[in-house]
């Protein structure tokens, strides 16, 4: 293992005061899955009558956990949630399902829940083979120990190669009564199959049901987490989970069967600026970045053409080094740009970095200043805006990390 | 602009001497475009009667040369080709057309021959305008000095970021007379398949058919030079061109006119083999490599499919930052086999270094011997093979190489 890398450099300055969500208690343990003394698993315990939606990698070498609670999420009900780093059960064969589904028994056994209603992670090496007799005995202590407070802690206990921990809280009303969204995150590379990448879990004191909740959160990924990048590469793990325990019904909250509720605008605006902030945090503890680039692209044929060509800027290489560099290699964007396949105007192509135009109708801009856009290039957040002249309306932001060489060698460094 | 990087460790030891192909001159000069006193402009001088086909980039910001090219190109015949380095003529708008032709009617005047079989290409930063006044007076002087030994000079010329001169010579019979094909190419990043900040000719003195030369060319480019990773990022200016002189038919060689001509097997074979010696000479000059990797897939549905699941092997960060550090962590290569998209099956997997078996049905394989891997992977040359398991017999091999901390230094610094 390399040495502890310091705090990312974009990390926030603090963290936020995490008020509890009513019916989810966390705790956490030092179950020994890779190193001993270190704490590796957490468990959050939800209230009886817990709704569940989740949203999973793509990847066609899913991991166990990841399968496991693929084939659970049907039921719509929740009652406990099992992390563990150190290792992401994933390339395990049926045997890394036999871990999963031993591990739900322990938990369920436990909890006294039904083990239908357990969900799973692990994150780490890939190709590992899990122990899960490691867990005996572990979740009586966590079932014990488990407190509403409990969050930070609870993040904590899944990093891998993160800086930080990735928290964020947000009040909103429903029905006139206030309720509580908390999420945590960890990844540091939304991608990085090695770290098991991406995990995330959201909790809510609302009474919704688990079909609207699965809406929301289908919708909420695509300008949050499906619009970010470290490294273009999928893990095998990815996990975005959303519970709500429903108990501000108790303080007359109204309960909610469908997503197109209206009563729900303001939760669906809480939500989307939770799983963004979260998403960001994510970018934020890329690994070895030093710049936040915000990449917009406009003018597209439609938003679905403008995500794809902004995505392509936002995973080339040759991009991501020269703001490294803290060069406004414009060229390279055009390159990028031209190479993603969308329909593009390279005569009618015009690049802001920042404020500044630095591009326009397909040549450099005539007042561009080598000086200013130096300036710019030294701050912390980048963004650059594209107007790929298509003559459509469709636009799309994804936001990204560059590319230095601490990225290089944590990941040539990370298994030894 | 750096320091002039030492040469590649991964170059050739020597150059091949290069037997003239009759019919073709080269001279370069110093037209200062970019630096003074540099080497940055070549003319091919071809004898009337040239036959020329051609592939350029699929990129939808292609330079202006591409352009000219491209409108070029359905005339078949070919006079002279001018390229020069130190900037690209990309995202220069009507301007950089205008610039191109003034090139194209500069050369037709030193030569003699009509503008329309003048080809040319510019290779260097992008979105700077190119002064074409620069080469006036330049191409008498070229045309005065073209010798038919120049092909190593040539290749000098064109070089960019490459750290060393790509030639390439062989000789194959058609109907009992030996013709002669030399190659040349410039190319180390930018490098993804369609192809790359790559230039790339060919010139051989066998008497075939503009129509049969595109067709051979085509198909030749699949295995080679659209097989090849850097970084995944595509250029604007990617050309590949075939120039065939004829001048062999003065010594007996019969005149060729399809593709199909059975007497042209041995002639398709030496193509194959000039442009994948070329394309692995590009890949060995990846900016910062040290290791050549070769990456097969089998197993797979399709051919196709197989060559998408083997470039998303080659093109993952993840993937390439492990090789750099000499680690065959199989786990991201499960991660990439995943994220492809295309069918295979994580329970059947198996992958190879070199020929040591890591992981065997869809786990880390029982006989798995850290210590002989590791001493696979301090090697230069890398295989790395993967039976993806999804029951078909499709297969592919890519190569490309790993990525290092000097990619980022390089790239991070590139225009200033």
């Amino acid at each position: 293992m390399a040495a502890p890398s310091p705090v990312s450099p974009l990390a926030p300055k603090s963290y936020p005061d995490l008020p509890p969500v009513e019916g989810v208690r966390f705790a956490t343990a030092a179950a020994g899955i890779k190193y001993r003394g270190r704490t590796d698993v957490m468990l959050a315990l939800l209230d009886k009558g817990t709704q569940v939606a989740g949203v999973f990698t793509k990847s066609k070498c899913s991991s166990a956990p990841v399968d496991w609670c693929r084939s659970k999420l049907a039921g719509g009900k929740a009652r406990a949630l099992v992390v563990n780093s150190g290792n992401a059960n994933a390339f395990t064969g049926r045997d890394g399902l036999e871990q999963a589904r031993f591990t739900a028994k322990l938990a369920a056994t436990a909890t006294g829940a039904p083990i239908g209603e357990i969900f799973l992670a692990s994150t780490g090496v890939i190709g590992e083979p899990l122990d899960a007799r490691k867990f005996d005995g572990v979740f009586d202590r966590l079932v014990a120990d488990a407190r509403p407070d409990g969050l930070l802690e609870a993040a904590k206990a899944i990093m891998t190669t993160d800086t930080y921990p990735k928290v964020v809280t947000r009040k909103v009303e429903i029905g006139g009564v206030e309720v509580t969204i908390n999420g945590m995150a960890k990844g540091a590379g939304m991608i990085a199959p090695d770290m098991a990448t991406m995990l995330s879990y959201v909790f809510t004191d609302a009474p919704i049901a688990a079909p609207a909740l699965q809406a929301m959160l289908s919708k909420s990924v695509q300008g949050s987490f499906n619009s970010i990048t470290v490294d273009s590469d999928t893990s095998t793990s990815d996990t975005l989970m959303l519970f709500a325990t429903g108990a501000a019904a108790k303080r007359g909250a109204p309960k909610i069967a469908l997503a197109s509720d209206r009563r729900l605008a303001g939760f669906k605006k809480a939500l989307d600026d939770v799983l963004l902030d979260l998403a960001h945090q994510v970018v934020r503890d890329g690994e070895g970045c030093r710049k936040f680039v915000e990449i917009t692209v406009e003018g597209a044929a439609s938003a679905k053409a403008a995500k794809i060509v902004a995505l392509s800027i936002a995973n080339s290489p040759l991009v991501k080094t020269a703001i490294a560099g803290e060069d406004a290699n414009w060229g390279r964007i055009v390159a990028a740009v031209g190479k993603a396949g969308e329909k593009a105007d390279r005569d009618r192509l015009a690049i802001w970095f920042g404020g500044i135009r630095v591009a326009h109708k397909g040549l450099r801009d005539p007042a561009y200043d080598e000086a200013n856009t130096s300036a710019f290039m030294k701050g912390e957040k980048i963004d650059i805006r594209v107007e790929i002249g298509a003559g459509g309306k469709g636009t799309a932001t994804v936001w990204t990390c560059d590319l230095t060489k601490e990225y290089v060698a944590i990941n040539g460094d990370y298994r030894s």
